[in-house]
């Protein structure tokens, strides 16, 4: 499948049009609630609503919950969501069924994961990552070390990898998508280098997933969590997952041990044996009405091939790129990302001095992208809800909004924003 | 208030009606779904769906997250949901309104706040706990134990807490009223004999909070948890929330360091710096979907006195031992909670040999309680939602099924079931 765009002197409306009309993934559009008039380009940070996910939870509020009462953990099969969300999840990571689970938030999923690696590691001390990796990520390994006393995290700077591995890693914790840049890793070569030097790896999909093949399998990947709001759609701080690959999950013990890892949890013994499966990442019991959003929404998944979801990704973004760079030189606003198509996820960066104005320009405007320190303005491409008229008119607002200083007004001074 | 029972000998169905008709909670029946023709005495599983619920869940979903998108953080405040709802907690459990935060499951949190706890008290190892705690309890004390490897988790016989303290014990983790029984600890002479021996006390209000009202700040508590879908209604899996006391708020260190604890979440610096408040108890994005049931349960929590609530759930209780013992004798069914209301919490639980038999027998008759192993059947009495009619169906379907032995069917066999 591919996208055929046109040359950058003959983008006008009419071939945005041409384009949306030869889209085989248009008519997914209907299956997402899009606010009237407004040109989504945030997913990446919050993905969109599926209109079967406000169907699902209503469901699962007013009928399961509602009217089966405590019945539904069984009628309803709530007790399996972890395991059947999972599996809906795996195929999109590139693995088995069996090797996913749903649980918690991304934060705990990375912790219960760095602990069992430093343990499945016992002669080596040593989590690395990266200074740009996304701060939260850091911020857990930060905890790892300090709970652990004789472990040590190594922030190397980026690119700078190679160098930091030795015989004293446990674990190589890195984002597979920069949430800044949309720099993407090589899964494969990261993965193989870590392992030559005897180092467990642990990769954050939470801007990957959803956004392109992933081919955790075909690269040995040990260890990943993601979150599951992005380009997953399953709605603000919806669950997060975590996958092991099956010759680990016997042999990692996850710290967070409680009654859903148990191998027996019905059983109510005061002795704790973990669940011999992926099961034994799971820990408390889940939010089952978060849960449910995210599942409508992974029943999407199921029926898109994700290379044609790669294939318009990458048009939309290359689209939008050339609008911009078209009638703005780059003293007026820069890249930030790879050139490169193949070396990015499915959002692309911006320098400018005052990015953080710009965006609540372009707000304004209905058109939603986000700002993130210092001097970066995202735009993100979720190909099943986005058009190329949607690209064409973020991408043209955005020039007019530089162009015309717009951004230069007191309303649109810095105020908090959220990832 | 209190609510007159008449003498055992002269219940009828007419004195339901009568102790319904002048009962002061009644009009919250109305607040809540209940399935036509059901009798639901399950609440201290999961607690009834609360019609605000619903509606809260769906503007949630529909409004706020399809139309707002992520915008929602700041305009829909969901930023700020851990700690309004944190706030509206609080007072049910006697303490600041700045001293509570929802987050994670109880089990996370316990697991927080246990090595929260072991690193505050650096020449102590032992976290004390009974044996007949509720096992995921024990099961993520094991956890914290096995991690930190100094650490001893040591199980006690109920009513032997005393013998174990010693200046070897660093926090005493107990569940105030227990899942099987229902026996309620007497908090402020627990806590105080713990602090007498310098350990830290960490309640788990699981079976407490809603049901009764609890004065932990003038018992001293120090640390709480507690999960919000039995009494507090917050829908299955909701969030659990945590209490730190206030002069321990800036000295305790939990594990689980990740953005929503920091300072300053949105600087994405490197560094992680906790913030100096409850808020440090704070890890990763929580799901704003599964709040917002909460959060509309909460608000009728802040309506009702909870003192009322625990007159009515006293004289509920008594009814249905009452009625139960007129007519079975102790061979047939034996009661396994304490005979004074005093020491027990908002449910009570029977002896019988077939005991999940009985429940499914009964609710196959519309009469919903649970079974807990090994012989052992509940039945919780949630106040806001529960009528004396309804208690008089229950007793008196419990007693025909055991008089008629209509739990003798081979389509009540053993099958699993959730807490």
């Amino acid at each position: 499948m591919s996208y055929e765009l046109p040359q950058a002197g003959e983008i006008d409306r009419a071939c945005c049009a041409a384009l949306d009309t030869a889209d085989p993934l248009a008519m997914w559009r209907e299956a997402f609630v899009l606010p009237e008039g407004v040109a989504y380009l945030d997913g990446m940070s919050l993905g969109a609503l599926p209109k079967a996910a406000s169907q699902c939870v209503a469901n699962v509020v007013d009928q399961q919950w509602g009217q089966g009462l405590v019945r539904s953990w069984n009628t309803a099969h709530w007790i399996d969501a972890p395991r059947r969300l999972g599996a809906k999840i795996a195929p999109l990571l590139g693995v088995h069924s069996d090797d996913v689970v749903v649980a918690d938030s991304t934060s705990v999923n990375l912790f219960k994961l760095l602990v069992a690696a430093l343990q499945l590691r016992p002669d080596r001390q040593v989590i690395v990552t990266e200074s740009n990796n996304f701060p939260t990520d850091i911020y857990v390994a930060r905890g790892v070390e300090r709970l652990r006393g004789d472990a040590e995290l190594k922030l190397v700077s980026p690119g700078k990898l190679d160098e930091s591995l030795d015989s004293s890693v446990a674990v190589v914790l890195l984002t597979h998508v920069d949430f800044k840049s949309s720099q993407m890793h090589d899964m494969a070569a990261v993965t193989r280098r870590a392992h030559d030097c005897g180092a467990l790896v642990l990769w954050d999909l939470s801007h990957s997933a959803g956004a392109f093949p992933l081919d955790l399998r075909g690269c040995s990947v040990d260890l990943a969590v993601g979150c599951s709001y992005k380009y997953l759609n399953g709605g603000p701080g919806a669950p997060a997952y975590v996958f092991v690959a099956p010759q680990l999950q016997g042999e990692l013990d996850q710290p967070i041990t409680a009654w859903m890892g148990h191998a027996n949890p019905f059983d109510f013994s005061v002795d704790y044996a973990p669940a011999k499966d992926i099961s034994r990442f799971l820990s408390g019991t889940p939010s089952i009405v978060g849960l449910a959003a995210l599942e409508a929404s992974l029943d999407i998944w199921t029926q898109v091939d994700l290379s044609v979801v790669r294939a318009k990704s990458v048009a939309l973004s290359e689209f939008f790129i050339w609008i911009v760079e078209r009638q703005l030189d780059s003293t007026a606003v820069q890249l930030a990302s790879p050139r490169d198509a193949k070396q990015r996820g499915s959002h692309i960066a911006f320098q400018h001095p005052q990015g953080f104005a710009v965006i609540q320009a372009l707000i304004e405007r209905n058109v939603i992208g986000d700002f993130r320190e210092p001097d970066l303005i995202r735009f993100g491409f979720a190909p099943l809800y986005m058009s190329f008229a949607d690209v064409w008119r973020a991408a043209t607002m955005l020039v007019e909004v530089i162009e015309t200083r717009s951004w230069d007004q007191p309303r649109f001074r810095r105020r908090t924003t959220v990832t």
